[in-house]
């Protein structure tokens, strides 16, 4: 049995959390796995946390300290951000050197480039850590579900604004309170962009669109996201009532247009198993053609959890390494074999809250519209009293294609008697997701 | 890229189901993992199965055939019981191959010893589908999780009692009713006994803990096995005024005082996820000491949900074998290293159904029994109203010792008054497994 020896870059939360984590549990590896862990090299710009870690040993300021040390195995890239990151994965892979990372809105425009890298220096590329936290959903992509094609992906990937839709559902608070309390706790930062615009859910999306789907989905080949800013109080009370939660879910979908892939508020059936996960938890429900329905769900982020899967990755590679053994180099990663379809043409359900005039005949016209521009509703209906001289109005569509409810909605935005459009947010046919199984199942 | 050849006994359903799979998506293997299956052997005892699934040029009824042909890499076997299953295994690994299997039941007595074989002679024993189906949990503890200290595993494992006590507690319907009609659907045995005596999930929870916690279990360790013939539709009843749903779970937890390895109902919140698992379905909900709270979530049987776990293992041995690689051999399988704790040490919460003559006092006088043995009562109240002479009590106690209530339940036997102890089910603490993540992850 050989030492393994890690380079490790950024020890901050997740960083720190690896080398504490490798303290704690070192002889353990050793005597369950027959693995000998060290930390070589740690780079960082301060030299505080190093020796706060007990890593001002093996300490540097220079990346290419830890990349370019012959003794290096594996490099772990906990940084974060586009550069040096990328040149940190590049120069390891020059180097022969495996590289884990969690960095996920780097990975999400270049994971395929830097694989095809990895492949060629016949080292691997790991990130279990880039989506979903500690749920080992990566691995059970690449592996133990390899044998299905996968139909649907469906995750709730960023705990942050699942606290905050859980904290509106439970409390009754709106977007603006509760953003402010997340600020102040530590799970929303002071510019909340990635997380409450759907920007982070988008570069996780597009992660696992790439490896559930054996392609290359990019961030910037995902043109529908939206946050969660558009989702009020009131929307959240209706769905409710209508016996839906509102999920901020990444979803990607095998159709027979080709990919649908995308970042959306979504109301789902609160009997579905997505619908219980609550609070910072994350969640991946994946339909594979012969496996059914499956979910994965746990912490999605935080010190530990996320070091979780770190040390899940260097495992993985040092055992064999440790056994004198070279792991098997990143697979030839494949271009896009499936097309991405457009936003536009999503076939789906659409929740709609207007504020009109409080006249009779206004719930037709707008119904009207909706019939006119092909939709079907399968509900309308008056939500709260009168204001004044306006009221608010709730619809629901049948199964129809986002262009037409947009064509609707352009159309009521130059209707008199039509206020305002207040919330458009897209309802799930989570049946549709299970029915593919089953009759994807019974074909197999 | 070589051809990697399979030789698999048993194409029963999941064999068949496996075969099948195989024949749909060998062209996608071959593109997106650069692995060409094929099929050199199949082995059963029916020559009309092996032409039904297209197999009857490499058919053959003895298994020998398989285990010793030269060309064949890998052993699937898939024909569950005793014998000839572990000479398979013991010959397919004296000739140097792997062996990917579904059988719980032969190996939660016999992984630790055939892992031994596998080790030693350089092959690999996967069984991804002998615990929850589809469900990715073998796969999760060995490698994604492997960095961590489990504390607990709490599985739903199956999905044969799942289905019928989620009929009785949504339908109302008696164990009996809903034994028969699980029969006449095909989901229960005519023989019912593995499933409903907990003799499966005792399998599946050797297995889990050994796996989980790096030791050997196995199901004769497991002295606490308990079935759902003991739960009466009026305890699904009080269970869910309680706030509790009752739930079959294989419990393994690490403790100060050993493996506390278990199977048995029992009450959980309505709110924990393990609650919301319905119907066949399996889930595996896993605390770790980095990542926390993680929970699987499938099918846990049936033809493809189990291929599916089969071929997983499968791709996971064929990827290095396609490229000249030989996969890493089976690491050195541990001896136990910690002590199983004794069913009687259990440190549980005790929910007691009782029918007493309806007297003024008895139920003082219950209550004293467990006082003066020890036991603390969260609650005792009169369910129902009387019943002619006697009345029924409920009562819940807060944590104790098993031996004390054990000890109280004999007592009350020959308590005058006391007509019967009609059920007795465990109240598993779900956020004391909480509490062991979070302080352990505080302590890291």
């Amino acid at each position: 049995m050989r030492t393994v020896n890690i380079g490790i870059v950024g020890i901050g939360t997740v960083g720190g959390g690896f080398v504490r984590l490798l303290q704690l549990h070192h002889d353990d590896y050793v005597r369950s796995y027959g693995v000998d862990l060290r930390i070589a090299r740690a780079c960082a710009l301060d030299p505080a946390r190093a020796e706060e870690l007990g890593v001002s040993d093996v300490f540097t300021t220079d990346w290419r300290d830890v990349t370019g040390d012959p003794d290096v195995d594996i490099v772990i890239e906990l940084i974060g951000g586009m550069h040096p990151a990328v040149d940190i994965f590049e120069d390891a892979f020059a180097h022969g050197k495996h590289v884990v990372s969690a960095n996920k809105a780097m990975l999400s425009g270049e994971m395929g480039r830097l694989a095809g890298i990895a492949h060629a220096n016949g080292v691997q590329l790991r990130c279990e850590a880039a989506v979903g936290g500690g749920i080992p959903i990566v691995e059970a992509l690449e592996h133990a579900l390899a044998g299905n094609s996968i139909l649907t992906i469906a995750g709730i990937v960023n705990g942050t604004t699942n606290y905050m839709l859980t904290r509106m559902e439970r409390e009754g608070l709106s977007f603006d309170e509760v953003l402010a309390q997340a600020q102040s706790l530590g799970y929303a930062e002071a510019d909340p962009t990635a997380d409450v615009d759907g920007l982070d859910a988008a570069a996780k999306a597009a992660i696992l669109a790439t490896i559930g789907f054996n392609t290359r989905v990019t961030r910037d080949d995902i043109s529908l996201v939206e946050g969660i800013r558009g989702v009020s109080l009131e929307d959240v009370r209706v769905a409710a009532e209508l016996g839906y939660r509102i999920k901020l879910l990444a979803i990607a979908r095998r159709t027979s247009s080709g990919l649908d892939v995308r970042v959306h508020p979504a109301m789902i059936p609160v009997e579905h198993m997505l619908a219980s996960v609550d609070g910072v938890y994350n969640a991946v429900y994946v339909v594979g053609d012969a496996v059914g329905e499956t979910m994965l769900y746990g912490a999605g982020a935080g010190s530990y959890p996320t070091a979780s899967a770190v040390m899940g990755d260097v495992l993985e590679l040092a055992t064999p390494i440790a056994h004198d053994r070279v792991p098997l180099p990143e697979a030839e990663p494949f271009p896009r074999v499936e097309p991405i379809r457009p936003a536009e043409s999503l076939h789906d359900r659409y929740y709609i809250r207007l504020t009109v005039a409080d006249e009779p005949g206004i719930l037709a016209e707008v119904a009207g519209v909706f019939g006119r521009n092909g939709t079907s509703l399968q509900q309308v209906r008056q939500h709260g009293g009168s204001q004044g001289s306006t009221v608010q109005i709730v619809l629901v569509t049948h199964r129809t294609l986002e262009r037409d409810v947009r064509a609707s909605l352009d159309e009521l935005r130059g209707t008199a008697g039509v206020a305002a459009i207040d919330s458009m947010i897209r309802v799930e046919d989570t049946q549709a997701w299970k029915r593919d199984a089953i009759e994807a199942s019974s074909r197999v």
